[in-house]
């Protein structure tokens, strides 16, 4: 079938003069390739481009200057990701770093434990260090509205709740769980981890995310830039849907 | 948001000259006014027409020609549907009927029981009988792989497979019954009934569906065609995933 472009339609976040329209944000720290990167990108109709950077090897993912042949930058906006840190210390070296040599000033803010799984009380602690040197910050949370809550209190642009473990695929464990999120706070919420398929990202959609986050769901499709596609459009589905608000039945479930 | 054109791509199914492209069909038999079809029609960018008549009242739905002046009819194929009927007899009285005053020879058959399930038993009777008059047929069951290969060997165009009761809005009850069909047959199959929201769509369409159809969801949504452009989203989204393959993990789920 024919990849058709999209309208994104009015941005869910602004951050300073940057705008975020597109649904579905893509991570692209596994690729190696630019040319893979551009072209999931590219299906996607991004305008979030994630640097991650490893604050021991100081190793980083791809650059936004890296893909500066291969596309038009100008709606991108360039974030950042600690996705790497197993502690709140480490996330915010990376932060440090990303800002100091990058100029990254929006963060993809990541503190899990060992287990992968976001440490919430952990990632509270970052968000008020941050914030008060002025970072805008992402962060990456359980579903658990009090936290949520101090979050949008601390000044955060935005949540990204956790659907089921990272890299999982199993999609939304707790939706009840998520829902209750996004109504308690007026900040917009991403739904990200375990979003296996298309239709988890519907599913999130659907429960009133503004967006969504994928990762590992391309990376290990059968076709990573279909099934890019296939989330573009759930994404614009899920929102559709929400909009419209579902036959009673269904709303009340 | 804006609502953009989509591509559908390949048929899914020919029928003679007629082409069906869309992967979502629309229900229109409970709409009075044109506009609101056309705008229904034009918000899904559907290519099916459905027409229902009741044999005993000869009442009928919205004709092709009542949309002469609302849209270019060029790529719509005209359908008729028994879904009025509560028992073999009157679903070949009403594909009669249909054949002989509307000159549609293409039919959605339905043969449902008093409880509004279909019966299919009866409706592979129907099959038998139509087939032998010519009639081509997309004949609606619940999800059992002999009633489906029985009727593959009837000669019927495509197959529908109940996702849930009619109009109760409860997604797919029972998705490996229904993967079990799809792969039991060579014929397209389209999931129907109960499709209740875009998610519902999405999930049908990742096990392989080959189109949709929603009736109630959209007339019962908060805003019909917002609902409309959702389900045309979803069906899409979930075309490509399946086409891409989810990552392993989904794939044995």
């Amino acid at each position: 079938m024919a990849i058709d472009n999209i309208t994104w339609g009015e941005p869910w976040l602004r951050i300073g003069s940057r705008q975020f329209r597109s649904r579905l944000i893509v991570g692209i720290e596994q690729y190696d390739e630019v040319d893979t990167v551009r072209d999931v990108l590219a299906a996607t109709q991004a305008d979030v481009f994630i640097t991650s950077v490893d604050p021991d090897s100081r190793r980083s993912s791809l650059l936004l200057s890296d893909l500066d042949d291969a596309m038009d930058l100008d709606q991108m906006t360039w974030v950042g990701t600690t996705s790497f840190s197993r502690s709140k210390d480490s996330a915010i070296r990376t932060a440090h770093i990303l800002r100091d040599s990058l100029g990254i000033d929006v963060l993809k803010l990541d503190v899990r434990g060992e287990d992968n799984m976001p440490d919430n009380a952990a990632t509270l602690e970052a968000t008020y260090q941050l914030r008060a040197e002025g970072m805008e910050l992402l962060p990456f949370i359980t579903a658990d509205s009090a936290c949520a809550t101090a979050l949008e209190e601390a000044g955060c642009a935005a949540l990204r709740v956790m659907a089921s473990p990272v890299g999982s695929g199993a999609g939304l464990l707790e939706p009840s769980a998520i829902r209750r999120v996004i109504e308690s706070v007026s900040i917009p919420v991403v739904v990200e981890g375990g979003l296996g398929s298309a239709k988890h990202v519907a599913v999130a959609m659907e429960l009133g995310a503004s967006a969504t986050l994928v990762n590992t769901a391309l990376v290990r499709a059968g076709d990573p830039i279909k099934m890019a596609v296939a989330m573009k459009y759930a994404a614009l589905a899920g929102a559709f849907a929400y909009q419209s608000g579902p036959m009673p039945e269904l709303a009340t479930a």
